[in-house]
Order: structure tokens, then C-alpha cells, then sequence
């Protein structure tokens, strides 16, 4: 399945792996914490189910990370028992979930990177990369409609939800740059046809998201500086207080709830 | 599809679909709050998926109860405006969610009496009110099954597993007579063939849960003063906390969340 001897290539596809599941598994939880919370039932419901997706998505990807990595860790291991300066997900999902317009202009820059992400995935030289990716890709395909469709009706919406949303995507605006900041890992892994370039994805994913957002009566935000660090394990305080939470009830008691 | 003048039947068919939305609602919610808590990533997703499962059902039944109704009422209306005295669930599912094992020992004994309540209803005189539990028996046989596993796995697991479960059961028991007292409403509803016999439902449910409660090396609590209140709205302290944290969004803000 994978080579039981760390190359660089093994250690580049660990780090990647490690992307792709910390994304989710740090974005899945924030959106959990909508369980309860949202104002109609269907939507509580539905939001339920796309942190689902994504911490199910999460649990594979950290899984073949730990086989790849092959010194015995699993997916919870990886979860539950790495540091915060150790994950390697974006900035833009560890951020608190704001109010529900932040929630949603959030999931719509992240699904429609995850969507190409998860599209160009699919023809990977990895080949069990690919097939989890193909899985991947028709989740994402729900979510980026949920989120495209929320958008749209919160930009189309009452003056308070257009202005609500306006300002998510502007706050928002600068930490999405690091979703395409590629690194050395990113170039060998594109250059081995192992993944897709991230200038490829970048320029479909700012297609797309003009499109919405123009049909959402909403603007564009103005190119800004643009922050990252999140891929190298420099992340917002916002992951630390989200961690010790996350990972208190495995930490203190290894295998169950007490 | 539902007769649009009340009468007796009406207001007792109401009455039950309450009760039926507001186990499910209160409960859904109480297991919700083990989302991103858990100590093993699938067994978070096998919750969160329980969860949503019950809420979606209790969603179904309270629409239903507001069709019934005829006021306009829809499931969230009944969900998100409705006071704790209005509430209608049994006084085991708002207790707090408490550890693992007492988490899994009310999920297990819930679960048996839904199976069999589920069972009952597919039989049910009114047509929509069988289909609509031939789709939650469903559900539930999944359910029960996770909960009966987990409850042996702990009761047959190490010393203080074993302990804490069996103290989650002596602790629950109590609140298991509410079940299955039968007041008008069940009298009516069951001789009009609309509702199972509780009788019935006790017999097959006490069956059940001896059996497995006695393969997981536990003991059947002894029998003791049991506990009611909740189908007229007496309950316990918990529930009005759970509700108000429920219920702030879609009051502060009715229809989006702010």
C-alpha cells in the first residue's frame, strides 16, 4: 500500500496527508459546534452532516497518513495527540465560527478549494489517493451547493444579512492566499503527478468564487495582504483553545470517557 | 391528511406526537453535546450520526404535531417557542450527559423502548403514523444495536468500566417507569388503534433489557420508587437550561442567526 521505508517521498506525502486531514478535522469541529445552536432545525441538521463528512474525511486521511508515516499512529493518535505547533491545517478553518453569515462565506472559500482540490485528486499517480479522493469530491460537490445556495440567499437577502455577509468575505479575505501558497512539498508532490498545482487550482477556485459572489449582489474583496503559517504549525491562539477542548477526554484517559 | 376541525382524537394525537418529537428533540440534543468530545474520532462520528438521526425524527413528528394541530405551528415554532412546561419528553433524556457509560446506558434503555414503541406505531390505525415509524424502526435497530454493543463492551470491560456502568444503570433506573405509564391519552389512542398497548411495550422492553444487561455481566437494578412528571410537563431543572441555550437563536433573531 505504502513504502515501508521513509523516502522523501514518503515524508512529503506524510506532511500532505497531514494538510488534507488537519483541514478537516479542524474546520468539522468548528462546525459541530453549530449542533444545537442554528435557528431552524433542517439547517442545524444539515450542517451536522457536513461536519460529518468532513470528520469522517478527516479520520481517512489522518489514518493513511499514520501508515505512510509507519511508526504505529492512527488516526486518533494523529488527532488527539499531536500539539498545535505539529497541525498543518490553513488559518481560515481554525477561526471561531462568528455568526452564521462567517460560517457560511467560510465553508463557500473552503469548499471551492476543497472542490477543485478533491477534482484534480482524483487523476493522482497515488492511486488509493485518488480513489479516496473520489469519495471525497462528491461530498464536497453537496457542500459547495449548500454553501453557494446560502450565500446567495444571504447576499440576496435583507440589507443586514447582505451586509453581514459582506463583511465575513472581507474579513475572511485575507487568509485565503494560503490555501495556494505552495511550498517545496507542494512543488515535488505536483511534480510527481501526485497532486494537482495549486496555481491551477488557484485560478479555477477564483473563477468560481467571482461568479457566486457576483450573483450573490455581493463584491469581491480588494487583494490584501494575505496571511499564512498554518501549513508550517504557525496557527491563531484560536487552535491552541480549541485543542485543549478537543483533545482533554482522550489525553486524561487514553481509550474512554473517564 | 389530518382532520382540520379538533376533536378529542385530534387533541390526544397531538399530545402524543409531542411526546414522541420531544423524546427525540431532548435527547438528540443531550447526545449532540459529545460532538468533538469524544475520545476515539469514529466513535464521535457514530454519536453525532445517532443525533442527527433523532433529531431528524423528532423534526418529522413535531411537523406533524402542528399539521395536527391546525395553528399554524410548524416543528420549529414548536421546537424553538415552546416553554419547558410545554415539553412533553420524559425526564431521562434531559438529564445531563454525564460519562460515557451514562451516556451509553440511557441511549440503551431509550433505545429499547423506542425499538419496540417503533415497532407498535408501524401497526398503527393512522397510516401516516405507521409509515412514518417503519422508517424510525429503521433507525433505531441501528441504534439499539450500538448502544447494546457499547453496554457490553463496558459492563464485560475493565473494573471501572464495569463500575461506572453499572452505576449509570442504578442511577437511570428510576427514571425507566416513566416509559410506560399510561395515562388518557396512550388509553385512548391505544384502544383506537392508533398507539401500541405500554403494557406490551413494558413486558417485550423488560425482556430485552435483562437479557442484555445480564450478558454484560451487569446486574437489573433493584426495583424502586420511579420517577414521572414529564408527560405533563414537570421536569427536572436540566431541561430549562438545556432549552435556553436551545432556543436563543431562533428567539433573539427569529428566521437567521443574528
Amino acid at each position: 500500500m505504502t513504502e515501508s521505508t521513509p523516502s522523501a517521498g514518503s515524508d512529503d506525502l506524510f506532511e500532505y496527508l497531514l494538510r488534507l486531514g488537519d483541514d478537516r478535522l479542524v474546520l468539522g469541529h468548528r462546525l459541530s459546534e453549530w449542533c444545537g445552536h442554528g435557528p431552524i432545525l433542517e439547517e442545524d441538521i444539515a450542517l451536522a452532516n457536513i461536519a460529518l463528512d468532513l470528520i469522517g474525511q478527516a479520520t481517512i486521511y489522518l489514518g493513511l497518513a499514520g501508515e505512510v508515516e509507519g511508526k504505529g499512529r492512527n488516526a486518533d493518535a494523529l488527532a488527539y495527540f499531536r500539539e498545535g505547533v505539529e497541525f498543518r491545517n490553513l488559518q481560515v478553518v481554525e477561526l471561531p465560527r462568528g455568526d452564521f453569515a462567517f460560517t457560511i462565506a467560510r465553508q463557500f472559500f473552503f469548499d471551492a478549494f476543497s472542490f477543485h482540490q478533491m477534482e484534480g485528486l482524483q487523476k493522482s499517480a497515488n492511486k488509493e489517493l485518488a480513489g479516496i479522493a473520489s469519495k471525497g469530491y462528491k461530498e464536497v460537490r453537496y457542500h459547495l451547493r449548500h454553501s453557494s445556495e446560502w450565500l446567495q440567499r444571504l447576499g440576496d437577502g435583507t440589507e443586514e444579512s447582505h451586509n453581514r455577509t459582506q463583511g465575513a468575505l472581507d474579513e475572511l479575505w485575507r487568509f485565503t492566499g494560503e490555501m495556494f501558497a505552495a511550498d517545496d512539498v507542494d512543488k515535488r508532490l505536483a511534480d510527481a503527478g501526485v497532486t494537482p498545482d495549486l496555481g491551477t487550482i488557484q485560478t479555477k477556485w477564483r473563477a468560481m468564487i467571482s461568479d457566486v459572489i457576483q450573483r450573490a449582489t455581493l463584491a469581491i474583496p480588494s487583494d490584501t495582504f494575505m496571511l499564512a503559517g498554518g501549513r508550517s504549525g504557525r496557527h491563531t491562539e484560536y487552535l491552541g483553545h480549541m485543542l485543549s477542548e478537543m483533545q482533554i477526554v482522550a489525553r486524561s484517559h487514553p481509550g474512554a470517557e473517564w
